[in-house]
């Protein structure tokens, strides 16, 4: 008599976006005929650059050959996609080598994934709001412990507030735990951690034989020369932490899907020495994964190229446009904003202490505008919304344009 | 303090295809300029269909305008595809209806995933020998004890003897177990399942409340008419199997990603009423993937279009071909061979009852030839290798060629 993983029946709703996409559905049957604004889902929008779908023909051309065509690579990618990577973190200064690199399908399944290597018992401490993706796959693997429908929080579970008080940046927990998820730049604040605050979570962490798990998904879109692109340029941190990222906001890759994690081999924990972290995670992806596409592999390696990283840098710079507009728009109608500096996502505190998803419905129904409610990455988001600057710039400024003339609170 | 998932520690040995290519790089390293004639790792090496690049190219080129380029897609897969995989399953005479396809990066994926929906506590049989992924996402998930190094076997797992005598398809467990593995056409065997073994599957199935999960990776390989491609010819099947599926094998997509699940609605568990399980999958791939790639995916609807089956048929002729020639080349030194009429995996006895590690070597030594060793696959498949038709013609001709005139044993 086969039985089910109960874990599941402990999530306390349904995804975050797919409950939107839901919401937002519902509202166009009724209204047919009204056109939606989306300044929601985290989603790009604008072409690939010329140099990367080049290097993504390469790849399918490669296959139509005998001579060139090849099967099953390295579950841990392409050697000269590693090496490329890693060579990207030499110029942070950072010392990354190309067996501490693994390439994967995108950053949310190593999100997911990486806690597979972890016992059960470990204390797991995520930032206040939070990517849903930290918390829930936790939960699944049984470490969230009860949901309290009151407080919006698992029991097992440490919550560090994100605050308007702490910059958006939590402080070190105050308790001992063993695994602590940080989102720079932040998902869904649009805050950059600096060194300094990196730092004193690198000193938590070996102090504590904790691990960090630092997902750096929008480290592209920082333009501060003095705030760190990687956990790593902060001494210690290849002791205590793994990093994640992605080509999905850098080179587009959203729907191609490419990504990458880093384990170092100087990464341990109470029971993992030296290497043994970087193994476990190896032996995963080589039991549970079978490599990244080569052809999509083939499109990140032409996305690192020098022509490829200028032409990359040009849609950041339009999405970081779009922040700006947002960014002036929803300021210039009193909206309190926070985020969209160095990070494509807003942070928009909703006026007279409404909460976010009755914000949600109010931006929806007046101005047919669709956002995020900051309620949805945890309880100190309640009162929140986070808006996306990826979208093509008449659809931003219509949505904004929107905003500000119908918008009545 | 982090501590690791012990699970990892209790599994027996590296991954058995890295381990092999470690001995093969060792020997080449020891003799170079000696070529290696490979007849091992199951990995396709012709060309792709030109239908299927096109339709790849066409994905990519679909992502260079902003008209047409898409970032996430939906988790369960774009519904052009769903729809093109449910209507190969109606072509079989099965039922299978779109929102029971979940597309995804490969069957390997899921097959090592799926059991994160059942319970630790299940208890798993396994064909033996068995692809390896089966077990070992089972041991790192908790459910296989301890390894016994004398048996070769985990003492939770119940292993299902795949023998000579009962042409390497077992009878139904005599104790009751939750999940079921089965793998027809099989790997490595070869074997394939009659509707008749499968429905005494199905029964036990239905009478232990138990799940089978039924991996078809091979199934495009069958050509007799009178053996089921898919457990959903078997009436009853829908309440209690899952089947994965991929187009790896199929379409020669093993380094380019892309396979299927189904969950059937009707599928219940001791637990799970009819719509459970399938909504447990759809959870667990909306928290831990994003969807397969879009370029990807537009490859896989060029391959399951007439043309594309067509060129795709012509693909698998070829190898099976190969395994023709393997066949009637190893027979005639004696060799006892099973497999490879119906599969693309020949499953060869080793001569004089030496042990399958010990062959590997003997015909690395004396033909250059790398095969699979059967104990790789479990216990019961000491004193058997699996040889793969998957190759270059004339590779496969040399190979076979270099064993009937270098074997000496």
């Amino acid at each position: 008599m086969a039985t089910i993983n109960g874990n599941y029946d402990k999530l306390a709703a349904g995804y975050l976006f797919p409950e939107i996409a839901k919401r937002a559905k519902a509202y166009s049957m009724k209204n047919p005929g009204t056109k939606l604004l989306k300044l929601g889902i985290g989603n790009s929008t604008e072409p690939l650059a010329p140099t990367v779908v080049a290097g993504l023909k390469l790849g399918a051309d490669k296959l139509a050959k005998a001579e060139t065509y090849t099967g099953y690579g390295d579950e841990q990618g392409d050697a000269r996609l590693r090496k490329a990577i890693a060579a990207q973190y030499a110029k942070l200064g950072a010392d990354v080598a190309d067996n501490e690199v693994f390439v994967s399908d995108g950053a949310k399944p190593d999100v997911g994934n990486i806690q597979s290597i972890f016992s059960a018992d470990c204390v797991v401490a995520v930032q206040d709001p939070a990517y849903p993706v930290y918390v829930d796959t936790n939960v699944i693997a049984g470490r969230g412990g009860k949901f309290d429908a009151a407080g919006g929080c698992y029991d097992r579970l440490v919550y560090m507030p994100c605050t308007e008080d702490n910059g958006f940046f939590p402080e070190v927990p105050k308790q001992k735990v063993d695994l602590i998820y940080i989102c720079s730049p932040n998902n869904p604040t649009g805050a950059v951690a600096t060194k300094e605050q990196l730092a004193k979570f690198v000193e938590y962490a070996r102090k504590n034989k904790a691990v960090i798990i630092f997902d750096a998904a929008y480290s592209q879109y920082i333009s501060d020369p003095k705030l760190p692109r990687s956990i790593y340029e902060v001494p210690g941190a290849k002791e205590c932490a793994i990093e994640i990222n992605s080509f999905s906001k850098s080179a587009g890759f959203t729907g191609v899907r490419l990504g990458w994690t880093i384990v170092p081999m100087a990464c341990v924990c109470e029971n993992a020495p030296a290497g043994k972290l970087n193994g476990m995670w190896n032996r995963r992806q080589c039991t549970f994964f079978n490599g990244a596409s080569n052809i999509v592999q083939e499109g990140g390696l032409a996305a690192l190229s020098e022509q490829g990283q200028k032409e990359c840098k040009e849609t950041i710079d339009y999405y970081m446009e779009n922040a700006k507009v947002i960014r002036e728009g929803f300021t210039a109608i009193g909206l309190k904003v926070y985020g969209g500096i160095n990070a494509p996502y807003l942070w928009v505190k909703t006026p007279k202490g409404i909460k976010s998803w009755e914000f949600f419905d109010i931006l929806l129904t007046q101005a047919h505008v669709v956002t995020t409610p900051g309620a949805g990455f945890g309880p100190h988001g309640e009162g929140f919304m986070r808006v996306s600057a990826f979208g093509h710039r008449l659809d931003i400024t219509e949505a904004v344009e929107s905003v500000k003339k119908n918008l009545k609170v």
